[in-house]
């Protein structure tokens, strides 16, 4: 018997269209086709879940629960985020409200190493609420930072973490930071017969925020923290998975992302860290973005006063052979065009129908 | 003369409160401190950046631009993000518009390394548009994909990509799936003498996808993909600043993750993934969540049930020790309680300011 991962989604639909509307966010969020281009019979036992329910809620707004075989998620926590809310995510009637996975995955990812028991030993605060304070601001030296820790730990805080925008800057070096620090604490606790945790801020690259990690433990650190939303949930558990070995806390900075506009996302950062070509939802198709947005995202891809060398748009999501002049005729040949569902529903016309496709790109 | 990072928010507000939300998004994103707090000349000359202009779009519409001295990015992406979006991301009534970065930071991050003219170079089009397709469903095993990939090559597409929910699954595992297509779409080329592009999607935490890369590389595949929202946005950065030789392209998947419920992304997600304890908006301060979401997450993050070792709630962001009471009330003894801004505020007497907190938190 296959296990399984439930998602429920909130959905705004009207009555008539919520069966499809449930359903396309089935197929989007494993297969990324449309059922008649399915014929492969472990795919269609073993990759599509199902719509386990819908439930009307209000006026055209409706929960739905989804279940999708726990193997789409490989034992890998990017790709149960890409299964859970991936492309759906870029669809603006969609909220996803709750997740349940089995426990066969929570072992996979092993979940908190620490938690509320490990804090409470670490702390030596064996009932009531822990205390806690943020080092800050950003711009101080060392060794006024260093100043403030002590003179928290002397208050008998049991915990203190630097603010999540101390970095590794240049006017305050990560390592020399932790290591005075950790000193301070030391030092406070000779007087107060107790350490206060010091719990400094990983940020960075994944593999300088590995290179962090290990640093703090070996200099004593009572915990870490890390902002898993700006350095990529998969980093968390990698993290928890691998090296470890204090308690670690998470911080919200960057979780609400899609607050972002696309434009400044997809348009700037995606060129500045570096993407050569950027695929993005096309107006029109089964996403969201406007006309106007695809016009800025292209026109910022593409200037070369962007920032360094100009980039490819990939406009995508539903995108159908027959469209193609009309696409053409407002992106120019600047583009990548990316067509997938409509030339998999040809079936055993494939190469005929991506032929035609790539003819008819070609001939336009 | 210092350099600047340009952000543009788009902030809902009443005409008489606009400046001062304005002040505190400028200091939210780098110091975190209210600006009495702030006594150091080097933070207040060189790290407190300024509003640049506030311009009225419409009734309570405002376009507020906020330029930050560029050292606080530490020439690093994670903490560009947090200094362009880290905390005010969470706060509703701000949308991030825009943004600019100095030369020498984009220098930095070195930007597409390809690019539109490399794409075209790698693909041998010259001219006109790239045409691209997807190797799917998730569920094929490997041969059957690679069958469909030399259908495609053979039509003449000029670039494959992986479905972004093809990971490292057991029934199509990431080498064998990346030898064949390559395999595929060189046995296509010897037929019409031109080989398409296959570009793997690479998919996982951090060191699993730097090690993908390097053995997609060496197996000879003609760009690689990656979703930088699901993988984290300074993993793409990592990647092209390091061992990438490919065109790299960008997915969008995970893009609009803002629609995931904070009860869901910090209540499961956060602990799934192994976090001991989890900092988020109280309720009344700062930020939006609602004493009924502040509710939900801690009883998810303490529940015995909710998944491997129960999770310490920190409730935080412009907690008054004065409200101590009120909030332990409502949370009960297993939390941790933050507290910055409100300590820093006493400036010299922090000590005793601290002290308070503690003898009032532990004899609540």
């Amino acid at each position: 018997m296959s296990e399984f991962i439930e998602v429920v989604y909130g959905v705004k639909s009207p009555a008539a269209e919520v069966e499809s509307r449930a359903e396309s966010i089935l197929l989007e969020q494993a297969v990324e086709l449309p059922r008649k281009a399915l014929t492969d019979p472990f795919v269609l036992s073993n990759i599509v879940g199902e719509v386990r329910s819908i439930e009307r809620r209000g006026e055209g707004d409706y929960r739905v629960t989804i279940a999708h075989p726990a193997i789409t998620a490989a034992e890998n926590p990017a790709q149960l985020l890409n299964v859970f809310f991936g492309n759906t995510s870029l669809q603006p009637d969609v909220l996803l409200e709750d997740l349940r996975i089995p426990a066969s995955l929570l072992e996979k990812f092993r979940g908190p190493r620490f938690g509320i028991e490990g804090l409470r030993q670490a702390t030596h605060v064996s009932h009531g609420p822990l205390t806690s304070t943020a080092l800050k601001p950003m711009g101080l030296s060392v060794e006024k930072l260093a100043d403030i820790c002590r003179t928290f730990a002397l208050a008998g805080v049991d915990l203190i973490k630097d603010d999540h925008g101390l970095a590794d800057h240049a006017f305050s070096p990560f390592r020399e930071r932790v290591k005075a620090c950790v000193t301070a604490v030391r030092q406070a606790a000779e007087k107060t017969g107790r350490e206060t945790l010091y719990v400094p801020n990983l940020i960075g690259t994944p593999t300088e925020v590995l290179e962090q990690l290990r640093f703090a433990q070996e200099a004593g650190v009572g915990g870490v923290m890390i902002s898993p939303m700006l350095l990529g949930l998969p980093l968390l558990n990698e993290i928890v998975r691998g090296e470890l070995r204090v308690p670690l806390l998470a911080h919200p900075s960057f979780g609400g992302a899609l607050r972002i506009a696309p434009e400044a996302l997809l348009g700037r950062l995606f060129r500045w860290f570096g993407a050569d070509a950027v695929i993005y939802p096309n107006h029109g198709g089964r996403f969201s973005y406007s006309l106007k947005t695809c016009e800025t995202l292209a026109s910022r891809l593409r200037d070369p006063n962007g920032g360094g060398k100009t980039v490819l748009p990939v406009p995508a999501g539903g995108i159908k052979v027959e469209r193609l002049g009309e696409i053409l005729a407002f992106y120019g040949e600047d583009v990548m065009l990316l067509i997938g569902g409509s030339l998999y529903e040809a079936r055993e016309s494939l190469e005929e129908r991506t032929r035609e496709f790539v003819t008819k790109a070609r001939g336009l």
